[in-house]
């Protein structure tokens, strides 16, 4: 049973437009998250609309306020999102950052009141489009340890890289900066499967493969130790420290927290110009240069073809376009439950696509 | 057999002087080095200094060269090495995208025909100690296989992070974007030690733990997969496709390739201003505070303290101020022939510090 873009899309927009966004900041929040979903990227997807519209109605995230540029300079803004929907905050920073890197080169928007933004990948992407590189990222609410401690110290701070291509899609990295984001271990304890060694530890510090007890009583594994450990840390300078968001502890979650709360989630936003730098052509050439090397390397027994970053999301984007998204249980169910309580049909079996 | 900083740095300039670099550009490189064999990470210090100087010899690095801005804008510039020794070229770059972060907030400044530049986490550092937060990265000649590829695709593309702090020193990252750094890999083969699997994949594209196969019929894994792969593939477009430097597999070996040609490494600074954009004391105050967090985080059984990325290397900096370098024993070698060979006394023993 599949829904397609533009009622998913629709539905999403109704949502927010009942809770009080404006018709923009509705159609923006339900391009990023519906945009998330036709990648097949479902854990940030319309499965959270429902928690971002409790906080919305409890005031810890604020439907009628607008991000405003705090203060800048030629190449940066810090910005504050006022507790706005984050997926309308960051576009709006994304958008920042494009311009000031088309006026100087560069450009680097820090944001803070901002919330949980959902896939960082999107605005890194929001980038790309007009043919910057776009980097995107966030701190959160503490999930992940650091080496030798037994506790969560960092949040798994997400980090996505946008490069402008000679492929009808970017060259798209989004990845959390802990070995797993936390959602898969929260799937495999519904799913009551037992989780490979190296991606949480209990508190003691020890490698444990129970998912049932993150994030009580464990926290994830940094990615490559010291290595993630380290990036982490420079996503939390530049998305809090440089902006006056909330640092690692101090970060509320966006989903349990109290929701009349601010998170005061930090993120920060770079753009390059690479037209100021060289002709946009002569990039996408040079791009493609390397995608020839990469997809003309020999593989190994039984791999059909080498990916790059971001070609999967866009194989799952077209097929959602012709065919609609197959959500999956947990996410329909969210979607479901928020229909009945607002009373706004999902129009699932009258509009839906063939599977 | 200890050698001082100022003892080693000496030889290093002499050394240099004697194949024709300016006194200033001897200075520099030799600083450099020296700083990064005081840091303990020797597979990036002065050993490489003999290696250096054979292309300097041979002419695929120019002595006499000055590494100049080709084109560049308000936030970013592009700087032609002209093959000069990349410890000459990084050092000038990063100090150009410094002075275009004091003026705009951000800089970024690409770098083509250059070499192999050493330690990534000087140049980080560099801007870190004039209050910007600095970020140094470059390409290299493959090494690093890509996920379902059976042969190296992409270099082990180094990634630095300095961040200024409220400590003595910056908080720093310098990795490879590789699992573990190729050095690692020679060190076990040369002392005749298995690695363990994950390093190191053979040419059907499975896991292999005996390093002598290495880089002949192995390849590096990529640091956490895909992850790995999507930072190096960043690096690469920041470095080389945006600057015009060879791409990847046309990327020369500065130590295994004919001495005479140029390699064409590309490389990548950017520094952010935070005096642009906050008082620079409260900047430090907010890292202290995550300073803070971080320290005082639950401990493993046995975990003494918590070490901020660049602690480890700030302890043996002040141990090697205070007792001077010990050097391993294959860079000493490295050393002592070279200072047989430009008949340049190293001067150990003479001036040596106790162990």
């Amino acid at each position: 049973m599949n829904l397609s873009i533009a009622e998913l899309e629709q539905f999403s927009i109704q949502c927010l437009l009942s809770v009080g966004l404006s018709e923009r900041d509705a159609r923006i929040s339900a391009g990023v998250l519906v945009t998330t979903d036709s990648w097949g990227v479902h854990t940030h997807g319309t499965k959270n609309l429902r928690g971002y519209i409790r906080r919305l109605k409890a005031g810890g995230l604020m439907a009628q306020a607008q991000a405003a540029i705090e203060r800048d300079g030629p190449a940066w803004a810090i910005v504050n999102a006022h507790s706005t929907l984050a997926m309308v905050s960051s576009t709006f920073a994304m958008d920042t950052a494009i311009q000031k890197a088309r006026a100087t080169g560069m450009g680097y928007v820090g944001v803070h009141n901002a919330c949980h933004f959902g896939a960082a990948g999107v605005y890194a992407a929001q980038a790309a489009k007009q043919g910057l590189i776009g980097i995107a990222m966030a701190n959160d609410t503490p999930s992940v340890s650091i080496p030798g401690s037994t506790v969560a110290v960092l949040g798994s701070n997400p980090l996505a890289i946008a490069i402008p291509s000679s492929e009808p899609f970017p060259i798209m990295l989004d990845i959390a900066t802990s070995t797993v984001a936390g959602g898969k271990v929260f799937q495999a304890a519904s799913e009551g499967r037992s989780i490979p060694e190296g991606w949480i530890i209990d508190h003691e510090g020890k490698p444990a493969t129970d998912p049932s007890i993150f994030p009580r009583k464990a926290s994830l594994t940094p990615m490559s130790a010291h290595k993630g450990y380290g990036i982490a840390l420079w996503i939390e300078a530049l998305s809090s420290i440089l902006t006056g968001a909330a640092i690692a502890q101090h970060v509320l979650s966006w989903s349990f927290d109290n929701p009349s709360l601010s998170t005061n989630h930090g993120a920060a936003f770079m753009a390059i110009d690479v037209g100021s730098m060289m002709p946009l052509d002569h990039f996408r050439n040079r791009v493609a240069e390397l995608i020839r090397q990469i997809r003309e390397a020999p593989r190994a027994a039984g791999v059909e073809r080498l990916f790059l970053p971001g070609e999967r999301e866009w194989i799952h984007h077209q097929e959602a376009s012709r065919h609609g998204i197959a959500l999956p249980a947990d996410a329909l169910a969210q979607l479901s439950r928020l229909s009945e309580e607002l009373a706004i049909p999902l129009s699932v079996g009258t509009h839906s696509r063939a599977g």
